[in-house]
């Protein structure tokens, strides 16, 4: 039996999954994994996720150069979610170009930006997005 | 406009939401929220969830007393999951008496226990679980 099959993979064929910067401990990113996404993390211990919006798996940083390195795996209790412990590549998480993806905190009822954009998105991926 | 409206809930009506020891970093839960719970869980600066198997709020520690009191709440880019920063009563946010959920690890292709349970769940509850 693999360690796949302990996963009881979501309607959608998914598992949700967070990434924590090994270093600063900082939550970078929730995005989903399929039984390959996970299996291919593992395996190549770089972040793939499954992108819901292309329908295919998606190599973190096969654009932006931004990979997250996979120095762990955990499983939650209910098993509906894994937790990454990653290096972050460049220090950039976020599409928008910041440090990680909750870059907004609620204060008095309003989503308020609170973290700078570290490098243009256009410089990112080539091309304006 | 409520900070509400610009959540783009899911199918289900539900976002994903991690919560954060806000001292140690660790990544104890991931859990949903439907509108009710996020609302709650701002007013009162507490985590209230939506639970999947009971269909009904779930307001964090109303059995275990393991409250998680919320110090910050964020949204990430494409606003399906929030970031709780919280204190973790009693130091047990997992109801397997655990200090967090995700107490397994990827090892060698199989997921292994690595955390204490610091209370038996059935001094927890009252009752056997």
């Amino acid at each position: 039996m693999s360690f796949l099959d302990e996963v009881p993979w979501n309607g959608e064929g998914l598992i949700a999954a967070v990434a924590q910067d090994a270093k600063s401990g900082r939550v970078l990113t929730v995005a989903w994994m399929n039984r390959d996404a996970l299996q291919e993390t593992v395996d190549k211990k770089r972040a793939v996720y499954w992108s819901r919006s292309r329908r295919k798996l998606w190599r973190k940083g096969e654009e932006s150069g931004h990979v997250q390195k996979v120095r762990e795996v955990r499983l939650d209790c209910d098993a509906d979610a894994v937790l990454l412990s990653v290096e972050q590549e460049g220090g950039i998480a976020c599409h928008t170009g910041r440090e990680r993806c909750f870059f907004r905190r609620l204060e008095n009822g309003a989503w308020v930006t609170t973290d700078p954009v570290l490098k243009d998105p256009a410089k990112i991926y080539g091309k304006k997005k």
